[in-house]
């Protein structure tokens, strides 16, 4: 592992950054060795390693053909369609492994994954998953949520597969919806926080009910939490109510959250209200990112990219000036940091040398511009450009379309 | 200019695709001379050049030093700041080429460029746009309007000269909320299309004016367009009533719009209520977007790609089907390239071989994942990539920041 001092930088403020790595970690500049590698970076932008605290690789197409998105009129045709789609897809392991591969070229450098886990899937996801997570544990740090898609109480013999997935290397069980899904809000967070507490796990639960159902919900929750002494292990994501009910509501709620110590998790979904990012942040409740659904049955967006998704964050909340731009930059790095309990996480003396490279003046710019190259540093050391783009050619039942295409000749010409 | 077959492409629907470009132009298979050079794109994707149906090109910070967002309270306090801002950046021409080269790297090939055009202006930014437009003649298309931002009847003298910027090559007339900057519809709008109508002038109207209000301002632009005989030659910018408004008040309007000929854009903005895309298409109105101000006094957001734009659009509209991502494309690539009037766009036999090549299996895929790499063709030609980014360093007041890190040394360290 090669000593290297990192010069010519600049931080997220725009101000001088000299980075000295020794054996992965940053080092006192005292502590260069005259034989360090000296690296000039040009004047570029340099940020902590992107964290994605929300995303689903075991769903995802990347890797995979094209796949258009069907309509759904409830939740239950979307998993029954989502089951199929991904019966017909390419491995799972293969596509989990595509898509991080994907997100690593973007910088990001730890992710909390939530897998389905439920009676009927049972531990198939988790174990393609962490095959896939296990290839990139140099890389990339990534936490498992055992995630009930399907519901807890409703789906029977779940519970006992979700304790199956603890026991096998999940850091966080999940739940869902405890009313809308289950009917029975306190038998799912019983079982929830039960499993959680046998393991000396942690909690994440996607919250979509909605309004005062949804407030409830999150109060019930952040009660639960300091019952169980789980200041800062517990997380709630979505949780749409939140901004859904008037500011004061949200206030209210958002005191209890920082009280219990829950955080929230928002990706800024693009045509429905969520949570005030600025409001419970000011409440202190920690407030962080991920990119959820990517290009899979549930949506076609995404593309692994945390720098994008905090732009989004700050398109969508009205973020304009630099303090506000610098949170949403934090939603995808110290914030998910923390909430994923990364040690040695950011630009700080002893810290690992994990770090992303970007054609940015200052922080604020790379959120509002989302600069297309980067380069990713590793624990000190420069991670390989992502190779040629997967053969993820064609769309559904058309995966042949690039073997019907010589390189030159007799085909048919569509257009012209 | 050499002649080309261009082989192993995937046209939007993911289907195989083959172009053959004689002196810049589409061509029949059948005119391809056994001479021309073969280039195989890997199976890539290819959509025709981007068509940004509106930006600022004079009020951009782009190239210039990073200058953070400050709040104001009112439009005319926005618009002190504004001017006090661009009078202490880099000279104007330099910004817009700066701005121009970005776009182009992304694969715009045309836009159509508001100008601010009042009278303390006067032409000077005119003059400076027609420069930067001047020195791309030959690879972007750029249509300008006259844009009376600070209002025509309530900034006396106005009205003169944006008569004078449509003798000097401004193609359209602008105008902008006739009743709230004006105070007086009538006798803004009297002035706009009176204007258009000495000059054959096409007409472009900012109008941000809320619910009612805003739909009353739309049925009289609709009216006079009508009355003037000038279908297809009159656009309103943003028109945020149109989604503030009951579903049935917007389709009445559409109506009104699509009858008379009058289109209608938007860039999709992140937190306010927009025109409803769908709807309105549907009713027959020619919706076209625009990345609107990128980097400037306004807000901090916008890099001049078009497809994050249609990315954008698709996310806040809540599409998800091919068919809804495929009108966020067309919304950046044909209905623009209409409302300007671009003869020849399009990937037909007999268009100009203008066109943009992405890493994407169709157009769905590009809009949902807005792919980094591009490799762009003009008039059959590789655009040549972008150079080094500029060297746009530093932020307000410090613009001396990169100087006075060396490449190596005794800098005071900040982190670590």
């Amino acid at each position: 592992m090669a000593d290297r001092v990192f010069t010519n930088a600049v931080d997220v403020h725009g101000n001088p950054l000299r980075l000295v790595v020794r054996d992965g970690r940053f080092v006192d500049a005292g502590m260069l060795p005259a034989t360090a590698e000296v690296v000039d970076l040009g004047g570029s932008l340099v940020l902590p390693g992107f964290v994605d605290g929300h995303i689903h690789l075991d769903k995802s197409f990347v890797g995979d053909v094209w796949r258009a998105h069907l309509p759904a009129a409830t939740l239950r045709e979307r998993l029954a369609a989502e089951k199929k789609l991904l019966a017909a897809s390419k491995p799972m392991a293969g596509r989990a492994d595509a898509l991080i591969a994907q997100a690593a070229s973007f910088g990001t450098v730890a992710m909390r994954c939530h897998v389905d886990v439920d009676a009927t899937t049972g531990l198939s996801h988790l174990h393609a998953v962490m095959d896939a997570a296990e290839k990139w544990r140099d890389r990339i740090a990534i936490e498992i949520v055992a995630f009930p898609q399907a519901g807890v109480v409703s789906c029977p013999g779940t519970a006992d597969v979700l304790d199956a997935a603890m026991r096998e290397g999940a850091g966080v069980v999940g739940g869902i919806d405890p009313t809308t899904l289950d009917g029975d809000a306190d038998a799912q967070l019983d079982i929830v926080f039960g499993i959680a507490e046998r393991h000396g796990a942690k909690i994440d639960i996607h919250l979509h009910e909605p309004g005062l159902q949804g407030i409830e919900q999150l109060l019930r929750i952040a009660s639960r939490t300091a019952a169980a002494g789980m200041a800062g292990r517990v997380a709630v994501s979505h949780a749409y109510a939140l901004g859904e009910v008037p500011p004061e509501t949200a206030e209210r709620t958002a005191a209890a959250l920082a009280s219990a110590g829950v955080s929230i998790m928002t990706n800024a979904p693009g045509d429905r209200p969520f949570p005030p990012v600025l409001r419970l942040r000011e409440a202190g409740v920690r407030v962080f990112s991920g990119n959820d659904n990517i290009r899979d049955a549930w949506w076609p967006y995404g593309n692994g990219d945390m720098l994008q998704r905090a732009m989004l964050i700050g398109y969508r909340s009205g973020f304009y000036t630099d303090d506000e731009l610098l949170t949403a930059l934090d939603m995808i790095t110290h914030a998910p940091a923390s909430v994923i309990g990364r040690e040695g996480y950011g630009l700080g003396v002893g810290d690992e040398a994990s770090f992303v490279v970007l054609e940015a003046c200052n922080g604020a710019a790379a959120v509002a511009g989302v600069p297309r190259s980067r380069r990713v540093v590793v624990r000190g050391e420069w991670l390989p450009a992502r190779p040629a783009p997967e053969p993820e050619r064609g769309t559904e039942g058309s995966e042949a379309t690039f073997a019907r295409v010589p390189a030159s000749g007799a085909v048919p010409r569509r257009v012209p």
